[in-house]
């Protein structure tokens, strides 16, 4: 991962590696399948979706397939996953889209403390025996690991000034 | 945490602790500050809302505090945050609202595999010298262990069905 280790100009380092700092264990719970890898990936959810085709779904591990129950096609989720590929320690980006660097929290990019990224997507199959749960798009990367399915809803995931 | 332990009528463990099969980790980057502890929590962030007072904030830890550059006051953020006082492995859970028991990823429980919670909130006030922000509510226990911050955005999060 060579590449992830550059800097562009204005951008800055923490002091120390986060990556170093554990204060607590994620478990992956299974993986987002897609067509995705590197040099071909969609920028976000939304070119995803503009871009449709492949066959975007969760491969959840079997152990965790009847946590499944009372979710439904058609029914938006949160995924919450790994973004396991980057440096987890520049503190101010300067991504290709913004004048000027701005702090990783003003941010969604992938390369952060804690690399979690979320994104909401609709069921549209679900096998709760095999634990696969097809979805209506993924922007991230083939064999992501997944942390948490939760399920989407207004009165939570919508702030109160929007 | 004996209470915590217990298992209502119809909840389901998983044979293994997911607490024990760590395979990332996690790094915490600062604290939520409420007046809510066990006890007199409200039970979601909208009756948080409905209560208001207390001084609800964030103490980023200092080192991260220039990552805050390009967010201001009025803006709606993500906080995510680990909610570690229950246990990790119940799969099916049956919450006192719902008729049956119910998957965990159908649920917003904290009890789940991975305990990351996410809120939507609204930024008060904002010192990035010392790392403060106010927030508008939130039904976190003091001194919950803060994960990350991201810019809520409606094109990414506010899912095509709706």
């Amino acid at each position: 991962m060579t590449d992830a280790q550059d800097i562009r100009a204005g951008e800055v380092p923490l002091d120390f590696d986060p990556a170093g700092r554990a204060h607590a264990g994620v478990t992956f719970i299974g993986r987002i399948r897609s067509d995705w890898s590197k040099g071909n990936a969609p920028r976000n959810i939304s070119q995803a979706r503009e871009m449709g085709g492949g066959d975007p779904r969760i491969e959840l591990d079997p152990a965790y397939a009847p946590g499944l129950q009372g979710l439904e096609v058609g029914r938006p989720i949160w995924l919450l996953y790994w973004m396991n590929r980057g440096r987890r320690d520049l503190i101010l980006q300067a991504p290709r889209h913004a004048p000027e660097p701005r702090g990783v929290f003003a941010l969604r990019s992938p390369v952060r403390p804690n690399p979690i990224a979320m994104s909401a997507v609709v069921i549209t199959s679900l096998d709760p025996k095999t634990g696969v749960i097809g979805i209506d798009a993924t922007d991230a990367f083939d064999m992501t690991p997944l942390l948490d399915i939760k399920p989407w809803m207004a009165g939570i995931d919508i702030p109160p000034c929007i």
